[in-house]
């Protein structure tokens, strides 16, 4: 049993883990910068404990200053939520050494998981399949020479990375220096890790993931996929749950290639594999692991009823799972919408600013998880989700309608969000039809709903005067 | 298949019927009332009709303005809600008259489920169990020789009645008189009938509730119970799904002996059969029919993932039921919580006003139906219903846990409201340990928490000055 919980997050995740410390009878304690001092989560959290200044590096993104916290109001455990220090060895290695709990994996199931390089051997190793690419490449010499045999197009991505960072596509021989050059330093950047891999960029793919939770008595289970092709600049805009539009048999083995890689790394908590399937050519091969519970887990939640940020914490407590593989099962279709304060017709832009109006729509089917409230102040140094969105209906197409209805209700004032962008996506007949891949919102959506969308603005700009 | 539906109501349950018609793809017309032309339903809804002038008896119980909205709006259908004319067999005959589909059961359902001397007539004929009572009684002789045969203490019921009015409890042969008087003209004014009839009075009851559903096809099936033993003045403040405190076998009776009463008024739609349960002498009886949807459906909706809305729309249409007995199953634990505009300490006396503050909580297992937003002016002439809380756990503990948060984080400022007894009210040992009866609130808890809350709210007042 866990007793006082530091959450080293803010914004929705830091309430959705205070709620569920709340509900595990768990104190939480939330670390929050000078920025976040007057936010949501600092009033839901049963302690408080300022970790420096509004500059993540300094405060969320500062170990010392997060271990130091935790020690100081006598935490017994760390949740470390997404994105910050959630995927640091470091950070597991000082809680290891101060006798504090991480909640998630050991530190070196994060390294070896984390790591895009071996995690890709480890999956080959398992036979699990893994799209042509290479081992790290540092040079663009090195670099031509695996993009030649792998064939062009190519993706660069950072071996240590994620969300998107030190990563750029490549579909000739004569932007390749460039990339390299400019992925590697945004990957040293952003990583710490310069190192670089090449793999062969498959056009027309579904992104899906698989949910594993695991306990510490080597039980591995996994709550089903989730198909996250909705991307911009490998970005994830929605995110739906069951991968549907994937034949039954195929998700079946992704589910299972999941487990074995998740069970090879001897994986501890919530984590995640995902996959590139191509739905034609009835194939997969593996991409990387996440090993954090991620934005995306309540679609997971919403068709299994399962809490996975409790079973976070009750793994982490030490019990065991309290259901087996058989027990989980899939109802319903549940879609997530990423409510962000950005202007999507000027290139998803920063918008921060006050919330004049907040009104989330409500009812049935409907689950809103956010940090913001009417008059909210947004500070400008993190990033830009405000809410996520989270429908569930009996079937994708009832999931899809009650999206409409609930989007349309979603009542925001004073600074400008991707809602717009949610609205139209949610009624295109590629959407409804289940069509969608990686590429599409990018190369078929986003710019003609741009100009669209923009006309229409100056449209009712004018009918109103 | 509906096209248009009228929506004869306002407040929480014009939002929850509009939003069902919005994901049935029908069209929604919102007969509002002066005082609610700019309500979050009438924004809400395709079309808006005014139907008179805020007096509910000129608008909203104007059986003529209805139905010739209904037909000025070209609607086939009328969605009559719960309570103004939601029971009224007149409505469903001029909809018969003009050909629109009435969203509930045929006029004479409505007489027979309705009437109470006539439903306890028909419960006994099938074998129901029904408490010693009366046929109508109009005069206090007749009454007199009832309360002695059945015993004292007896309630005194209105024979059209519904919703506690027309209702007085009599502990003693001198309280009589009066108590019919002051009953037969409740009813008399509330229903246009006076007939009361006379019932033994049982101390220590639960209120146990059977959800039905029924089809024109004659297939009646029912999705469980719910326990509203939460009661002052017979207004039900929270209820719960499923009555978890009854032993299954005595469940399992129940629910055969609503459908089996239901099927014998040929009922179609949704409707409830409610009992009273005697867990410890482990017997039951029937206690009345309600014809219409009621406030407390979403708890049902929560443990049976079944929307019990769409469904009554779905029957209308002429549709059979999608599912059988057998596909119905309860998971987890739901409560719901009426939050009313009242003071629970100044004897619930309303409190209308400006929402100066409305931030309701949201997250994983809450679901909060209402029609409230910041800046709401909330009118004087109607219920004082604002919004009901439904949370939602694998447990009855569970939900529980997870209603005190819940309530804790719902944040409302500009009136008073029942948030502070709900709040009470989930910590109290009793309704932790599954015991609280009909009669509890009011002789038990009601008159210490009052006390105590007050002291808290001086105490609280000296502290912050």
């Amino acid at each position: 049993m866990l007793e006082r919980v530091l959450v080293a997050n803010r914004g929705e995740i830091a309430m959705r883990v205070i709620r569920a410390c709340f509900d595990e009878g768990v104190t939480s304690v939330l670390a929050t910068s000078e920025a976040d001092a007057d936010s949501l989560p600092a009033r839901a959290a049963d302690v408080v404990v300022g970790i420096g200044p509004a500059n993540a590096s300094a405060s969320y993104l500062n170990v010392g200053a997060v271990i130091s916290a935790a020690l100081l109001t006598g935490c017994d455990a760390i949740h470390p939520g997404y994105g910050f220090l959630s995927e640091r060895p470091e950070l597991v290695e000082l809680c290891d050494r101060y006798g504090i709990t991480f909640v998630g994996p050991s530190a070196s199931a994060i390294r070896r998981g984390g790591d895009k390089i071996a995690a890709r051997e480890l999956a080959r190793s398992l036979g699990i399949p893994v799209g042509a690419g290479s081992g790290s490449v540092s040079t663009v010499a090195e670099a031509e020479v695996v993009a030649t045999e792998v064939g062009y197009p190519v993706l660069l991505k950072a071996a240590a990375g994620g969300g998107g960072r030190g990563m750029r596509r490549v579909d000739s021989p004569a932007e390749l220096a460039d990339a390299v050059q400019a992925a590697g330093s945004e990957a040293e950047a952003a990583f710490g890790d310069g190192r670089l891999y090449v793999e062969h960029y498959v056009a027309h793919a579904r992104h899906v993931e698989v949910q594993v939770l695991a306990d510490r008595f080597g039980t591995t289970v996994h709550l089903g996929d989730r198909d996250c092709s909705f991307q911009r600049r490998y970005q994830k805009l929605v995110e739906e749950a069951p991968a549907s539009a994937v034949p039954a048999e195929l998700r079946r083995r992704i589910g299972e290639a999941a487990v074995a890689l998740m069970s090879a790394l001897d994986y501890v908590g919530a984590g995640t594999v995902e996959f590139l399937v191509d739905v034609e050519q009835n194939i997969f091969s593996f991409l990387e692991v996440n090993t954090r519970v991620q934005v995306e887990h309540p679609v997971t939640e919403m068709v299994t009823g399962i809490d996975i940020v409790r079973e976070q914490l009750r793994i982490a407590a030490g019990e065991p799972l309290s259901f087996t593989q058989d027990d989980v099962h899939i109802t319903g279709h549940a879609f997530e919408f990423r409510i962000n304060a950005e202007s999507p017709t000027r290139g998803f832009a920063p918008s921060p600013g006050t919330l004049q109006v907040w009104n989330p729509p409500a009812g049935a089917g409907v689950r809103v998880d956010s940090h913001c409230f009417p008059g909210y102040r947004i500070p400008p140094n993190y990033d830009s989700l405000l809410a996520k969105l989270i429908c569930r209906g009996a079937t994708r197409d009832d999931a899809l309608a009650l999206a409409a209805r609930a989007l349309d209700a979603f009542d925001v004032a004073g600074i400008e969000t991707t809602l717009p962008l949610h609205r139209a996506l949610v009624r295109h007949p590629e959407v409804r039809g289940h069509r969608v891949t990686t590429r599409w919102i990018e190369d078929a959506f986003l710019d003609t709903w741009t100009r669209e969308h923009a006309r229409e603005d100056r449209a009712g700009k004018v009918m109103t005067g």
